[in-house]
């Protein structure tokens, strides 16, 4: 019985570490919010973070870092993001788990790769093998893809596209909280926040004003509305406010935050030029935008001195 | 005399080591398969491993390095795949060799780089400086590829093609060993899997192992019959259970199997994906997705107690 | 008044460290040459010097590597690049002084990742950024990009174009010098060889020698007339020659001019590759050869006796 609460706080964690916060009231929050938008998602969540869980579990991985979620939140993303790009099936459950097991090795080698540099995995291995999942289908006759996956071209020049309005923002900023687990629905975006509000009030406002900065930034530079509306360019901003703007690597105080800002700004470019630099393989960009600026600005933050890191525990 | 005898010593030791084994009677037993394939590619492997391990000896490489073939077997497999996706000629030839000496540059810097993590260069500078060598093609007026080269495209999504029979799995049993070293021809395999029995009985099988498992993950998700039949979803897998799953870099137990069968289906995996994902440039995936996934399950493993080091000198 | 005069030295010391010189008189005649073929380049190299050597001196960096030009060189180039790639406007300003500060924080990650093994970042912030930013227009509907930049399409196999001349020669020479900061112009090439010449006349000799290994080994393998003339194949020649064989990171004896030469050739095959690598994306391989292959090459020297470090301070 004991083993089996502890079991279900872990996946809980696992799932509220995707936006970085180790509370398990966050996760079964965020849980709801995915299965207010869709019950297939929710347990593909489910038996993701399980999978990937067992698999870390059943190699000897540290109690400590299973407890806390760390070889969860790969799997969770990764199985909703097959759930959403793969037509459903037996086979097609089999390979989630398959992928699921992935993340956990993919998780002990950037844990063991990065700590020479002392900085996180992050949602690394759920880019890594989503991207390698997704695009094997391309050779197998049993698995077919969704439409939802974009379609394979070269890259061509945007033109403005639709008027940004009220509802565009009011819409993108809560798309943007619920696309961080592919969730394209307002409601799901709010019960994200109160998750978030629940583990840590700074989490909340900083995941928002990311969500915002990052709509802001692409409307400026003239991203298409139907894009801005869903939170496309919104979910990476939301992850690198949250992973540098919150405290949890470096110390909260003016100067992070002005770092913060020009790290979610950078952010919203990769995440344009990625999603670009992805179409002739038809491919998303994933979280990969977030990974990347916030590994450049947390390897360059012990060579400025304006910057502190965050005390341990906090 | 003896000097000579020790050159041809170290050649037969490198084209051995594409195989992990560091045996001179397997290396010769793989270089009469190839020339029973093609005396072409046997003089390719020839020339390719006497001009990256001459290199290495004049650059100042450890003598020990070079005696066991070290800086020899990723110059064979360059000037194969020259041979291979190139037209002769005398300026081929000059390419080849200095290809096969960009690949002693590549190992040296990657001996540096990844003894950081204690975790070995594998066949990753053949795959560089293959992939390289090829793409300039594309610029240069004189050196023009075969037709063994993959057209350039969009990926597109598979169908079901072809019905996997008796014979499929007889061949591509085989032909997944000969591909290692790019030979489509089940004799040639069956050269390959002695020359493994007599350095190792463990890497005989686990090389057999290793190809029948990847040609039932590739048939399972619904891989082409032809494809199954060349030995394609073979040579990675053969690679990777050499490398896991023979008592070479972890201990031979319950647990090391088990990550090693995880370990090749991913492999197959990720050579669907990395041959879609090179499609729009025309190029093969080569060995890469073996020393992707190899790379990844080693600097894992130390984070999971259930696997063992292998010990040293075995 | 004093401040002003340090501000002037190392923004002229940043445009030095393009190609490797830390000397503000070289970075003087750099400029000249640059206002010399454009006033636009001119202003955007100091805009971008500028931008990114002050968010380096408000996040706190060491002053020494400020006063060095450390934090300029790549802010020079990313702002003369997205002059010459992005339609001009008040927008493409912010984009500029944006990038020119993401360069900033990437390269203190990238001193902060390779100090493991001693090696330089290069222009590799440079390269990262321009890709990401240039690439990212593909989504914003307010940047434009010029004629510049090159078309999108799948690699195709080249023929020979062209004849090759003394004129071509010529001017490929001090096209390969000029093309280093995106000027197309035999007169510029000429200052930035007296540049060069003014801080030492080893760098100018390595230069030259470099630029003219370039184009013959392009030619030798029949890369296009137009291409051998615009300094194409010789401006990666040129910074690996640099690098290299000028005595700034390995002690110039008969073996590391051996080891530059067999690096300026592998330059010249790299950047072919890149190019065709990048053209599905319709993206200039930039300087990417000149810092794998300098990376590679430093990384493997310590593993060969021939080749010795320059002595510190040299």
């Amino acid at each position: 019985m004991q083993r089996m609460a502890r079991g279900v706080d872990s996946v809980l964690r696992g799932i509220a570490q995707v936006m970085l916060q180790n509370n398990s009231y966050a996760g079964a929050l965020f849980l709801a919010g995915i299965f207010y938008n869709s019950a297939t998602f929710g347990w593909a969540a489910l038996l993701g973070t399980a999978a990937s869980t067992v698999t870390a579990h059943m190699l000897g991985a540290e109690p400590v870092d299973l407890r806390a979620g760390l070889f969860g939140f790969n799997g969770a993303l990764v199985a909703i993001a097959l759930a959403y790009f793969l037509q459903p099936g037996a086979l097609t459950c089999c390979y989630m788990v398959l992928a699921a097991a992935c993340t956990t090795a993919i998780m002990a080698a950037l844990l063991n790769l990065l700590r020479t540099w002392k900085i996180p995995a992050l949602t690394a291995p759920f880019v890594i093998t989503t991207l390698l999942f997704v695009l094997a289908c391309a050779r197998f006759g049993r698995l077919h893809s969704t439409a939802m996956l974009p379609t394979a071209g070269l890259p061509q020049a945007a033109s403005l596209e639709g008027v940004v309005s009220a509802a565009t923002i009011a819409q993108g900023l809560f798309n943007g909280l619920a696309q961080v687990f592919f969730q394209g629905n307002v409601v799901t975006g709010v019960f994200f926040a109160v998750g978030l509000l629940v583990s840590s009030w700074r989490a909340c406002v900083a995941a928002l004003l990311g969500s915002f900065t990052g709509l802001a930034v692409a409307w400026g530079m003239g991203a298409a509305e139907p894009a801005i509306r869903s939170g496309a360019f919104g979910f990476n901003a939301v992850l690198t406010a949250l992973a540098l703007g919150s405290g949890i690597f470096l110390a909260l105080d003016a100067a992070s935050l002005a770092y913060s800002a020009l790290a979610v700004a950078t952010a919203v470019v990769v995440f344009a030029a990625l999603s670009a630099a992805l179409q002739p393989l038809g491919m998303p960009a994933l979280t990969a935008p977030f990974v990347l600026v916030v590994w450049l600005f947390l390897l360059a933050s012990p060579l400025f001195r304006r910057l502190r890191s965050a005390p341990a525990g906090s």
